[in-house]
């Protein structure tokens, strides 16, 4: 039943372009993924590389900070890392959930809390962004930490925002290695143009809501199994198999699954052509840390499985698939794999909401009707 | 730098099609409005029409209820209503926020607790949809209550969904008019095919993300003064005109907006060409009622701007112009317009996200990139 000025979209909105947006830019033919024109092989280099706090302003202001900028902004972040006390009062009476679900309703909850609650100029956005993007984190670790029985840890602002998380997760500063690749693992998640999660964010974003409601639409949305909720997926099947099975239960069970044509999560993607080229670092980084930490079973366990899911199904491992083996290897519990990803896509679902305030437009497409023919009679009650 | 096989939606993918639905047919050249196939003007009939339950039971099943069914479902929308204890704690020590916020939060903390939490099944995300609906009205009449410092109500099973709000909320059992006309604009408010909010559930849901993180999201695009926001903005604006000004400073006020090019909310829709099938309805009650509580003026007023932006915008009147003075009469206060938007809007949300779940794509569009050429060197920090 569509008029003549209708365009009617392939499924999912393949292929159509919903907007202009100067923050990402991805050619899924070439496996190109680039923010702000950078491209993301030398944002995510382990030595010449940037950190994550350079990542956000990038994304923020599409440009690289001088040594001033990153120094504002890394205070900034640090003073945000502290939690207000009502929130950590309610991480502590909060009935139990998982990591997601206490990401959604703490994250709605920093909303009533804010500074800038009342406030709705690019300025007070500005600083929500910055400030939500620290308050994630802290979120994050501590959460994860509560889950363990453990208590808070104040952050430390000597450290940086990777490191920082680190050691509020474990209580350990970390290793200068452990640091830098979780460092990248954050770089390389923070955004992704219009993916699904950032995609409800604008959609959000452009009824001219806040930029909290806009985050907590992404969040629930990024919880779900086809979009951030795959790296924990990837994990329990590892665990699944089992660590000490060899690599032949590893291709039996791959095989078995893909006979019973069962999804493996962690490959495919619906714009990359090609391999993904954060799963390019996140391999890497999967085997190092593996190997540092002794447990080298789970790289060589996912190496495996990659080469059958690309030789039988033709599908290349995406951002999903190595970071679930290099989370675990930095001894990250698997509840915390996809809050992990929020702490850095926040960066670029902030990012998203302010370029979409800048430039509005309400996002309101329509649906093409297939139910009952109209006009249906309402029948009395006792004639249905 | 889009490719060859990208289609270039209009801004806000205006006109675009984005897939299948059976729940809702809108003409917008024609004004018509159906639920299922059935005319908005059929099921909004004071006497002939359906109620807010039967609505319900209509967007989740494409027909109409035999009494039995509707019986069922009433049980299971009273039984509902009976907030869970943790959520009413919550909602005493939540920090202070406007009704939208609060609704956000504890939708999100209604998800820790929901009885099919861990079940991700058809029968159980309809018990979520059929749960939530029922939820929701209580929140919002028990937060409208709690923030006019109020105690809790318990709801009773006797009455409506329209009824038992209007009762929790005020205290007192309203009369048949005031019930009935609650009723019907819950029914005007069900579904509105892919509105901003509907469409950020969608996107969630096609995640497959769980239905409260769906909706979570969605409330928190409704709170959005382009979107749901707009009714309380027609309030505040009556309200700055003054209810005793008279209607040459109703004029006056207009004419003076207009001149400053500011927009005046609650004209204008994406998809009507025509008048707002809901407003023609809305109109009735927002002068029936406001004689029947002796406040005339604001129906007076707001016709007169009506007819002010008529000729000289060429604006028609949406569903949100004359809820705001409809709810006035009622006796609702201002906070509460946008979350009874929700109370009654749950239905649609729920009913897309159902939808999506039996027959999922992933929905993920992109975006024209127009930000710094790619590449860009990463030059050391000093060097910036």
């Amino acid at each position: 039943m569509s008029t003549v000025s209708e365009v009617k979209a392939k499924a999912g909105l393949e292929d159509v372009v919903a907007g202009e947006s100067a923050i990402c830019y991805i050619d899924g033919e070439r496996g190109v993924l680039s923010y702000c024109g950078h491209d993301i092989h030398d944002l995510a280099d382990m030595d010449r590389g940037v950190s994550f706090e350079e990542t956000c302003f990038l994304l923020w202001h599409r440009r690289l900070p001088n040594r001033g900028e990153l120094g504002d902004l890394q205070t900034q972040l640090a003073a945000a890392r502290v939690l207000p006390e009502p929130i950590l009062r309610a991480m502590r009476s909060l009935p139990p959930a998982g990591g997601m679900d206490a990401l959604r309703t703490l994250t709605s909850l920093l909303g009533h809390v804010d500074a800038d609650a009342a406030v709705k100029t690019p300025a007070a956005d500005y600083r929500k962004a910055v400030r939500l993007t620290g308050q994630v984190g802290s979120l994050v670790a501590t959460w994860g930490r509560m889950a363990e029985g453990g208590a808070a840890i104040d952050p430390d602002p000597s450290l940086g925002h990777a490191a920082n998380f680190l050691y509020m997760l474990t209580g350990t500063r970390p290793s200068a290695l452990s640091a830098r690749a979780f460092d990248v693992s954050l770089v390389l998640h923070a955004d992704h143009e219009l993916n699904a999660s950032t995609f409800v964010a604008r959609v959000a974003a452009a009824t001219l809501t806040d930029l909290h409601s806009a985050v907590v639409g992404a969040i629930g949305a990024l919880k779900g199994p086809l979009h951030g909720g795959a790296n924990a997926a990837v994990m329990k099947m590892l665990i699944e198999i089992g660590q000490d099975a060899g690599l032949e239960r590893v291709e039996e069970f791959v095989r078995a699954k893909l006979a019973r044509k069962e999804k493996i999560s962690g490959f495919g993607h619906r714009v990359y052509r090609t391999e993904d080229p954060r799963a390019t670092h996140l391999r890497r980084f999967s085997q190092s840390i593996g190997e540092k930490t002794g447990q080298p079973q789970w790289f060589a366990m996912s190496q495996r499985i990659e080469q059958l899911v690309k030789s039988e199904k033709g599908l290349n491992a995406n951002v999903d698939f190595y970071s679930a083996s290099m989370f675990h290897a930095l001894g990250i519990p698997l509840g915390l794999y996809t809050p992990i990803f929020a702490v850095s896509r926040i960066a670029g679902w902030t990012a998203h909401v302010l370029e979409q305030y800048a430039n509005n437009r309400l996002i309101r497409p329509r649906t093409d009707y297939v139910g009952p023919t109209y006009p249906q009679p309402v029948l009395p009650i006792d004639q249905r």
